[in-house]
């Protein structure tokens, strides 16, 4: 039996699909090593990928350059040249043994979409760009967003002294990718330039593949709160301590696990939990556990959502480190603020979703992605792709042809569609344009000033 | 203000105590480095040990000599020459960064004790017989018990090729030593030679401090179950599985570690359960672990009630796998019966304790001890002495020098007083004496045969 295809009339894009996922395995071979795929910050198969980037979007029609960063720009101006821009973008670094299509998917499918308006000679009253982000998983120097940040303007140049484990720091690294360290700055965009950031990215997660929806709107970035919590107990020999003269730290932190688990399961708002890493000492069968530390990973859609389960849980595991006679130590290792996705924007990504006859879903983000440093130039909206089982970090991450179709023509239509948000009164300062933040928390030092209008 | 002292009228043996923490405290000193005490099978502090105890063996007024397996044997004669024996005993071999006081502790004080009759010119209507354990802890070779197994003829001879971690072969080990490993049989004693095996030994939890006592009579060595279970789900991205398409190993490891430990702190009858070692996959802070490997030791005061025990866990941690659709495999890694102390002889025990002024105090050994190589030729009994804190396998283990001068008047008390067991009709087969006893398990092979009237 023939399988049997529909006649329908094709939308502009179609088949941009099989473009993207030719690129995808194009630039997913470029590796450290043929064995897994690692495309790593600054390094030579890095400056092989940015080259075959710029070569794509050449072919696109824009003009392309490597900023001071490594990012790779691409610009296809709109109905007249110097036009403010639709910002398109992902990463093009990679995690080691990672999957060919996290950050790649949208970066292609940026520049494919950009490819159909050039055939098709389209210019629209704005220019697009698109952006390649040179680092986003932050492996080299243990510090994620590099090339969003720096983009944004919020790179913190100490980092430049950061060190490789080989021992090479970054800014001799960028000296060898044939990079200026000293002209970070100049890669920096001015909010004016921006109309808005617009990122497609695979979800890395299974809510679609359960929705059976190829593509989702991404209500927001979720914050993210990292702890490290240390019990510690009385070691004791498992055979000669009776269960009531127990200081059992291990009991204890499985009590705190399941505590965890459960307030994050009865909470209605999105809120989840891990604890990804435990370590028992000393660790031996016959040998009741005197210490254990564990991490708690808390992300929530909302900041004060977040914090305010931050502080149950740490109340709650309080309690029961009280009442199990154990020390308890809690300290936060790291926090995110909530990226919100733009109203104005995402009401404008549902649409093209309905327009291409897809559910409409609402999602949030639970990954970091490079809208988190974006937010502080633009406003931000993203749309996530459907990716086989949720898999993602991992070779077996994968995305349909069809879903990578489908995401081309929803973000195509998107493009077309984008109408720049309304100003207001003041129309001279362009950051009077973007909607209402949250307050950035520790992990942005920089931050642009937000109208009271605005707030 | 000065310490009052009490008059009062001295016992038997008084004073011993700062004779036997002298000697702990010499016997202590020979050790592989001087930095923390390790004295392991028939290395040259070994020797070193065992030329000290037969030197006080001899002072003490007893023939003594090295068998075919190290174990330093001492007789003291009884009335008339060739009369079977109480053997009195304990090990001197160590862990690594020990404390001085498991085994020596045993072995010195049986020893002052028979130096005490000798003082005297006493002679019991039995022999004494006092044995230095050459290997209980099994450092070296990966199996415990080994002097205790060669006295009872039960010694696996397959473990003289096992290898130390510098590649020595028992075999060798034995022959550096100066010993003929092709004679190990003739360290097996017969068991008409035996009328009991008695021990004293540091109780190595902290119950007797809890109970303020310095000595407890045991009613069994705990046989032990150690089980290896492994929980397998899915690994994820800590933000963006929701809760619940989850299926985390480490919640569930927590939920069944609390379950074990639920069910055995509900348990009257002594049950104790640890779960010392765990390790989740991949164990990093934002991902899911997919898969925890944990251990669970469990023992009771009895076989039929520890079985029952691994029976109820196993049925629990099914359960909670299932319902949380992980897979999940449990292993039986080690297993020990119980030996249960003869009443007969456990009575004559109390009644020393009793004599001496102290509550009768009873409870289990949860620690493995020589007494279960032993009990396959002879009846078995044991007394507990307070340790600090329960500290044990720790340089910190200490006893106080008025504790082990308690052990040692009720351990000579005992002596004095000591009864063998009324011989029933059949007085010509001395496995006739004995009491009944449980079914050996796994870690003993050999099995000495007893009447259907002991049942």
């Amino acid at each position: 039996m023939s399988e049997m295809k529909p006649q329908l009339a094709e939308p502009q894009g179609a088949h941009l699909g099989e473009e993207i996922v030719g690129r995808i395995n194009q630039l997913g071979a470029i590796s450290e090593t043929s064995e897994h795929l690692a495309r790593i910050f600054l390094t030579p198969e890095h400056r092989a990928a940015a080259d075959l980037i710029l070569d794509w979007m050449q072919a696109a029609g824009m003009r392309a350059h490597l900023d001071a960063m490594g990012n790779v720009c691409g610009r296809y101006e709109g109905e007249r040249p110097g036009l403010p821009c639709l910002m398109l973008g992902s990463h093009y670094d990679t995690v080691r043994d990672a999957g060919k299509w996290d950050g790649p998917l949208g970066l292609i499918t940026a520049i494919s979409c950009v490819g159909d308006l050039h055939k098709r000679g389209r210019r629209l009253p704005f220019a697009v760009e698109v952006t390649g982000f040179a680092d986003e998983e932050g492996v080299r120097f243990a510090s994620t967003l590099l090339g969003s940040r720096a983009v944004a303007g919020t790179f913190d140049e100490s980092v430049l002294n950061a060190r490789d484990s080989g021992g090479m720091s970054m800014r001799q690294a960028l000296v060898q990718f044939g990079l200026d360290p000293d002209h970070i700055g100049a890669a920096a965009r001015a909010p004016g330039e921006l109309l808005a950031y617009l990122e497609l990215h695979i979800e890395q997660g299974p809510v679609l593949e359960n929705e059976h929806l190829p593509v989702g709107v991404v209500t927001a970035i979720a914050g993210a709160t990292r702890l490290a919590a240390c019990l510690s107990g009385m070691a004791g020999h498992a055979g000669t301590v009776p269960m009531p003269l127990r200081r059992d730290a291990l009991t204890g932190a499985a009590e705190c696990i399941v505590a965890i688990e459960e307030l994050c399961r009865t909470d209605l708002g999105g809120l989840v939990g891990t604890v990804g890493y435990i370590h028992a000492t000393p660790g031996a069968t016959n040998v009741i556990p005197g210490q254990v530390s564990f991490t708690i990973d808390l992300r929530a859609p909302t900041d004060t959502h977040r914090r305010r389960a931050v502080a149950d849980i740490v109340r709650r595991i309080e309690s029961i480190a009280k009442h199990r006679k154990l020390a308890l130590q809690v300290d936060v290792t790291h926090e995110n603020r909530t990226v919100p996705c733009a109203p104005w924007l995402r009401s404008q990504v549902a649409d093209a979703v309905a327009a291409e006859g897809y559910r409409v879903f609402e999602l949030p983000s639970g990954a970091g992605h490079d809208g988190m440093a974006m937010i502080d130039i633009a406003d931000v909206a993203m749309l996530f792709v459907r990716c086989r089982g949720g898999v993602s970090h991992h070779p077996d991450e994968h995305v349909d042809t069809a879903d990578a179709d489908a995401g081309a023509r929803v973000l195509l239509r998107l493009i077309e569609n984008f109408k720049p948000k309304e100003p207001p009164d003041n129309r001279r300062d362009p950051l009077a344009l973007r909607c209402p933040r949250t307050e950035p928390e520790s992990a942005a030092r920089h931050r642009t000033a937000v109208e009271p209008s605005c707030r």
